[in-house]
């Protein structure tokens, strides 16, 4: 791999330009297919609004995963600025990442579904452990996408330092770290405190994708 | 705020190109989603006439959406032309606003429910509320945007007057009054009347789209 | 309206990267969507390979519509290279020219159904009709997008000529008159004859989006 | 053909830029619309886990295809490298390319079904077949594409050799070949061989979407 660094560092001329229109292409649609799962409930002549009214858990399910893949394209779009050209092998990683963006819809109806219609305390372990594990997943490509980034600094954009891209390792880190606890204690213990764990790791996110824009991370004043 | 606006005006260096290319999708889908609500209507053999006929209330609500978020299009698409560059918080802006636009198809099928399939009164007037009360909130986060270009006259495309700006705030106002109101008329008084008060301000908005163009918001011809 | 002409042509400097964005990613996602109409049909067990191959009408049709879709794109891709700049009444004929686009999968659909599943002669009359009818109105918005070209000449793209532009408004009308034709064809004759005329207007315009593209009208040596 | 190559070649002032923005769309929503297929599984109260653990050949599905979709849009993206401009007959060909993406879901559906849903042996016979009497056609459009511009040297990006286009042409060759002896091994002898035959050609698509991209097709040291 070290001997053949030196084609892979002499062929970015790749421009990022296509990678970032697919990325958020992927991102919109995502985004959007979520509505798909509101639909007018069936209901009585008459009793539309208690109809509308009990759908309420798909409503917060709506909001929270356009939360979600909201955040996840912030820290995306921070993450493409740190980038100057693109290989193969980069390529390859925002793809595994897109996949993490494409399975959110399907964790997120397993969820809505075992709390709304009635599942059993069983199944909201299993929704919530379920939806942890595949948020601690998706740490993963974030975590090779820095470390890649770091072993071609010829990838970098002009005035990111490699101190600055190592020290962003931390975050898919401590995303694996306390998804994968979120989901422990929410199998084993209980799954509203599971659920609390990744609520608060996705507005971890949402704070530090901040972190990954300022060029200066001393001082932190938002977390 | 006021003593963190100096490293938040140092960092817009975020061009807008994705900002503009992750919503240009969002809006490409949710108008294009539309047209999935239409589809052949179960029929006896030879009966096809009457059965597409049998429809019309579906095409009308088809119509309306696809010049709804038309119009927002527009709208959107003159917004970004005030903007230069983009920060980690008018990103945050523009996805609040993208929520809005992602979730119009589904108070569009309740209204388009509640008037074609012998939905009672009551019933209508429960779904011209909700599209009233969805089309107001939707107004927000154009006001915010407004308000934080206003604050950071650094982030405004070269021509663009902080004065034109804050004459803007006017639009996402009245929208947000005249919405309520329509939607109280609509649901104390008659579903008819509330509805008529949408159309004229989807029609507002349509019209005034062009006065956010012009540079000159002294004269007003089209309006 | 001659003498608003003057602040109209004062403003196009709207870039037409938007607005081309917008459209391709509407042309993309219909263009997608017509695959979901393809689904593995109930069989029993074994019985795959009849039940795929009794899907038959429902493969041309997704087919027709896809090559029409991409006829439609390339005309709207010569379409735009014509323009240099867009002003609000091009972004609302371009909205309505969309408009057709965005519909074409249901006309596809009914022609499908009426003609796959036992439909009678008198559905498939009705079909052909819609498809042409439809088909027709969507010549519409490119006349006026022709029509709004050639009176406003500063919109032109560099080294096209109004009287280029003047002579593309024949295709549009040429669409408007045979799919009328066709459809009357189809309703009052035979349906499979309307057919064949809808066939022979979408080569037309495939072979004719060349022509839209030649700086040489005078020959043609492809039609 | 040959007379008529001049103006072909005075004409290609199309930038490529649009013909990737819609490639972009296309793959950006087909690889999203595949999850649409995973769905919470109808299951009693209290029985979420065994439910979802019995849809593993979906799951399978999703990431096979995923990683198909993946690989066919890195082997365009570096396609579209070695270009500088389109003619008209190269957005066709472009379209015919798309036509086979766009495709894909369905032959995947049909496997999936097949191999999950307790088909029979003849029918896993046929959903092989299918599959890979898909992907040797998909082929097609690539060997015309470099056929084309092989034909056309003006259109090639500088710094790509004509030679190297030549050389490109082996592998829809191999892929037409070998996805043909798959289907037939899947056909006559095993299912389950002709999948192994489909995965070892995605394998090396995956793998010599890299060959394309060196500019030095004499070392290959991937492969």
């Amino acid at each position: 791999m070290t001997s053949a660094d030196a084609p892979e560092d002499a062929s970015p001329v790749s421009e990022i330009g296509r990678m970032t229109g697919f990325s958020d292409g992927v991102f919109a649609i995502v985004i959007t297919l979520l509505v798909i799962e509101l639909r007018v409930p069936e209901h009585e002549p008459g009793e539309l609004l208690p109809a509308l009214l009990g759908e309420g858990p798909a409503y917060v399910a709506f909001l929270l995963s356009f939360g979600y893949v909201g955040v996840i394209w912030l820290n995306h779009h921070a993450l493409l600025r740190l980038v100057r050209g693109a290989t193969l092998a980069l390529n390859w990683i925002n793809l595994w990442l897109l996949l993490g963006v494409v399975v959110i819809p399907f964790p997120t109806t397993v969820l809505a579904s075992a709390f709304a219609h009635g599942g059993t305390d069983g199944d909201r372990r299993v929704a919530v452990a379920l939806y942890a594990l595949t948020a601690a997943a998706m740490s993963a490509p974030w975590l090779a996408f820095f470390a890649y980034l770091r072993r071609h600094p010829a990838l970098l954009a002009g005035g990111t330092s490699a101190a600055h891209v190592a020290a962003q390792r931390t975050r898919p880190v401590t995303g694996m770290a306390l998804y994968l606890i979120s989901g422990a204690l929410g199998w084993l213990v209980s799954p509203v405190l599971g659920l609390v764990g990744i609520g608060v790791m996705i507005v971890y996110h949402a704070l530090t994708s901040e972190g990954v824009r300022r060029r200066r991370p001393r001082r932190r004043r938002r977390a």
